[in-house]
């Protein structure tokens, strides 16, 4: 703190001031000038020392676009609610509904509680803004990113995408494999998946025979999948980018009469609880949502630095779903 | 309070101590006296008057078995948490992993942070036993009863098996009616639901043909269903007592060749994603999650008394799995 008060040429009371988020009527050009030369000298207060400082409330704010929708985010929550118990530390929850407004408002009301660090998470693997108010507090991005220099917790999806890759390969698939889902650069998700695919592909010398592009839903995939059979094409084996549409696909499959994984393997990704209830069961590549969920906190509460982005592995949960290439 | 102390016999200190949760070595006997007067003279202590009493945190502890899992629970949350925000209040979440005394030990953590009132949520709708040391603060069940005298919001259960029952009865079916699900009393959802339905059929002289017993997961259902169609009986209709065993059933339906709705017409539970993805569709009786999560807020910041029990509506979602009955 005195080196950043030293460099930025203010005193140390100022530079406290405003890196512990304080309006004491400091000039913008000040703050300014404090808060560049904080992060030229990597000075990240160490939430140890400042809980002996300052009112110890042992309280984390979680501040997620939406709170589990569907399948997801529920378990980001509870790992995070897990790992925060074991350290005594309770998690003040809010969802900002995506709206940066909203979550601005929620961060100021956070800071003004005295938490000891906020949580910033989506339920999707995203690209966010970060919030500008959050004085000085560590904060952690869990399941998004953004360009600030914080530390982010994210789903390794381009490990994923070589792990789904590598189990049609080790079945001996080589050609007609077929890729569903949404690829843009711009789904995290999506894109990552799909550069583990091609990346592991290409190292057998196999490209992707036809990729058919539709939303994160069972029915685009029903609707896409079937004009596709409807042509006459047929797939050795399917790559479906989440759950949701291996659903839609095993349907479109079904209505044609291809039986899976005699006539087609499918592997997909999520590991939602569909993936366990369809017939046959999906072999699919987990999103580890209770193992980031704890590394968030982890990462918020260690006195070490932590690693600017943590890409945390997604396991492969094997079932029904692949045979080998139809004869 | 002063007529609390009154008739128990104590001095308006040792009331207050005692429906405050404080222990200042009062005997057993006493604090059961004062208990048990409290009780029988209606005493709620008012959110409001506290509040200007004490510390205003404007908090509200939220304690539930589980935080969402699969489709379930995260709508209650998300309704609370809107409510909460409304009112300007936050809250701190804690997942108890249906351990009373991990439960126990969240509340004493809770009541020690002065949250202004305590939610205590299961993700099914149960009985629960409701924790001691909750220190005289208001607190609500939500999605769950117990024996103590708590207000507590639940789902109509037994109106939601009317409306599934009126359903059917409205599109012509009158025999081969039949039921799929766990209802033993002690399953809250499928007793209410049950009773709803053969209360509703018994209005038009009609009983549900056969029930088949399976727990709350599509695996079972779909065994179940699967032998009792290989013994070549055909239903009409199927009331499945939530989503997931509606997926066995459309599964085990389409392993026998029966067609939804031609053959068969399906009605459901939950209304949870499942219902809009199948193929063709399910309609299903909504569980109203969010709007509970909300009048758990709401009871809990009402300056007036509120009702005991709110049984919430259960809405109609009506899709395209009910058709007239097999020619």
């Amino acid at each position: 703190m005195r080196d950043v008060a030293d460099r930025a040429g203010v005193s140390p009371t100022t530079a406290s001031f405003v890196l512990g988020g304080r309006d004491m009527r400091i000039s913008e050009e000040t703050r300014q000038r404090v808060l560049r030369t904080a992060r030229e000298l990597d000075y990240r207060p160490n939430l140890m020392a400042r809980s002996l400082r300052t009112q110890e409330t042992r309280t984390i704010g979680l501040v997620a676009d939406t709170i589990a929708t569907g399948h997801y985010g529920g378990e980001l929550i509870r790992g995070a609610l897990t790992a925060a118990l074991r350290h005594g530390y309770r998690l003040l929850v809010c969802e900002s509904e995506g709206d940066p407004a909203l979550e601005a408002t929620l961060v100021e009301d956070l800071v003004g509680r005295q938490v000891n660090g906020l949580v910033l998470a989506t339920t999707s693997h995203d690209r966010v803004t970060a919030p500008r108010n959050t004085a000085g507090l560590p904060v952690v991005l869990l399941n998004c990113r953004s360009d600030a220099d914080l530390p982010s917790i994210v789903p390794d999806e381009e490990e994923g995408g070589r792990a789904a890759a590598t189990l049609l390969v080790e079945a001996g698939h080589r050609d007609r494999i077929w890729m569903v889902g949404e690829t843009p650069e711009r789904s995290l998700p999506g894109s990552g998946r799909r550069r583990g695919v091609v990346a592991c592909l290409a190292e057998v010398g196999v490209e992707v025979e036809r990729e058919i592009s539709c939303p994160w839903w069972p029915e685009g995939a029903f609707d896409e999948l079937s004009s596709v059979l409807a042509d006459g094409h047929r797939p050795g084996a399917i790559i479906c980018l989440n759950d949701r549409i291996a659903l839609g696909v095993t349907q479109a499959l079904a209505a044609a009469g291809l039986v899976v994984p005699t006539d087609v393997s499918l592997v997909s990704f999520d590991d939602s609880e569909l993936a366990a209830w369809l017939r046959p069961s999906l072999t699919s590549i987990a999103l580890p949502e209770r193992e980031m969920g704890r590394l968030a906190i982890e990462s918020l509460l260690s006195p070490e630095p932590t690693p600017a982005l943590q890409q945390v592995h997604m396991p492969v949960r094997v079932r029904d779903s692949i045979g080998p290439p139809p004869g």
